[in-house]
């Protein structure tokens, strides 16, 4: 029996990876900043050669990898080209920011895949987050599950009785972008005033205070009472975020990521707590939060474990073979 | 062959009915006034006498039943005894009302059906009525469809790439339980205030009104200004609700029943449509609002589809049996 290769995809706003790996574990990760410019299939075309990079890393031929693992920013639709990327932060034709020379507006990317490998799968960062953390991390019992990133922005993975909730177009888990306040005039990327990105995600959040929120952050840790107001506001408006999918899903766990969750937890865990368990004992009683395991990794490890067989990740389960995973960093390409 | 026969219980908090069916049809259907008082297991033993009574009319032994679907009110819970119920709107024990005379906390559901019948599927009423528009109704294709009744209370029926939603307890959409405002008081019978519920349920809105909702409407269709700012300030709500699920769950098509929008669809849906499709485009562009088709029945004909041979299905599309079902009303048990 031949071995069997697999390589994932992680392809990000600000920067895109490439692992590969066989049944022993992770044999090698690449890392480049994602174009911003170029022709619309740019990006496909890159990851291509990130694929490639990672192989040259291995000493394996591309040729001998079976199947393609993906996790990518979002939002996705699906047309003739198969699934295409709508993201407004790589879309420079869709957005009026000055720091994306290109006017695209859908990025080809299951197409430019298939030009070279027969079978991929690609999932929403966040849904493979969540595919990640019931693989390897704080989530594999788990069937009625949510994964949130607390970041830049907010993005969530949902699993419902054992199901990955995708969508008509794959986008299932945009509640970011769920609106909240009916009286904040805190404005998202997406258009829309008062919902969850706007009010908290790390960049809109950080712009209204005029102040970085690493800072707020770090004089609520101090105990600061100002800070520690900002911060008790936030994780109000993420608790109540979190209520609203506990009620629509009946979510039996809550698995919370991403930058300004992970570094904070101690002071946002007790808070987002009391303001669900507050509400509608009958679906919140039970409920529980949990920090996400696998950090900076959960992603690739997502897309590695859409295509994975089976036996490999009871085993990796064991072993935790991504531990000693090392990263190659590329120069830019162009 | 012998022949098969089913049975489908629809538990309000107001009626019950029950429902026996051959492969020809729906053969007999009696309801009565769901029960208030009286021991706990009240509720699932007059279920009993409600199939037997449905047995009488049609001449069939009880035990020739080989199947029992249920389209319940919730919220569920799941203990030793199997699925119970802890509903608001039957249990004296759970809520202040003096119209419910009763101090029951926890309503035996399961285990009392079980003691006469091995083979039982319990679902929450919208997620039947999902099931029922599903199998006959205005959802037969549609694998990312939501149903939603608005009507004294708002309720949903969530269906996510082909799949029902259940969630830990079988309680996933009680989404009229999301807070949608921060400046809102309206309150809702579970406690929130500004959840959906509390904006425009039928029996919170009319109380805040301080005039019966069918006068509302009927002004408002008369042409009437103030009539009409109010339900547009409603359609708003209910709307924001919709495009909060849409961006969470990636819908293709919204179904609407219950009785506030089947008497005012031509009012309500063009305002409902134009507050989703103004938002998000990725997620919103595309979504079918529409009527629900089964009306009163819907329920019935859902808990029937939980445990109908995928034959019957078929052929019961073809003929719609179920328009020429007799209903005889039973005198109130005690």
């Amino acid at each position: 029996m031949s071995a069997i290769f697999l390589a994932a995809l992680d392809i990000g706003g600000s920067k895109m990876a490439a692992t590969l790996a066989d049944a022993s574990g992770p044999l090698a990760r690449v890392v480049q900043a994602t174009l911003k410019a170029g022709a619309a299939d740019a990006i496909g075309q890159q990851a291509l050669c990130l694929i490639a990079a990672a192989c040259t890393e291995a000493g394996i031929s591309p040729d001998r990898i079976s199947r393609v693992g993906v996790s990518s920013c979002g939002p996705f639709t699906f047309g003739q080209q198969g699934l295409g990327l709508v993201s407004p932060n790589l879309c420079g034709g869709l957005t009026r920011s000055d720091d994306l020379p290109n006017d695209w507006t859908l990025i080809p990317l299951e197409s430019v895949l298939r030009t070279q490998f027969a079978d991929v799968v690609i999932e929403n960062d966040c849904v493979a987050a969540l595919i990640g953390e019931r693989a390897f991390g704080a989530a594999q019992n788990q069937n009625n599950v949510i994964y949130v990133t607390w970041s830049t922005g907010i993005g969530f993975g949902l699993c419902v009785d054992g199901h990955i909730l995708r969508g008509k177009s794959g986008n299932a888990g945009h509640a970011g972008h769920m609106l909240l306040s009916d009286s904040s005039d805190a404005l998202c990327g997406c258009g829309n005033r008062g919902d969850l990105e706007a009010l908290i995600a790390g960049r809109n959040l950080g712009k209204r205070l005029g102040q970085s929120l690493p800072q707020v952050f770090s004089a609520a840790q101090a105990g600061d009472a100002e800070a520690l107001s900002i911060i008790a506001e936030a994780a109000r408006w993420f608790g109540r975020g979190l209520y609203n999918l506990v009620t629509t899903l009946d979510t039996q766990c809550l698995l919370v990521g991403g930058s300004v969750w992970r570094n904070n937890a101690n002071l946002l865990a007790p808070l987002v707590e009391a303001e669900i368990s507050s509400r509608f004992p009958a679906l919140t009683q039970g409920v529980l939060l949990q920090s996400a395991l696998l950090d900076d990794l959960v992603t690739d490890l997502g897309a590695l474990a859409m295509v994975m067989p089976e036996a490999w990740r009871d085993d990796w389960r064991q072993r935790k073979p991504w531990e000693n995973i090392q990263t190659v960093a590329l120069d830019d390409a162009s």
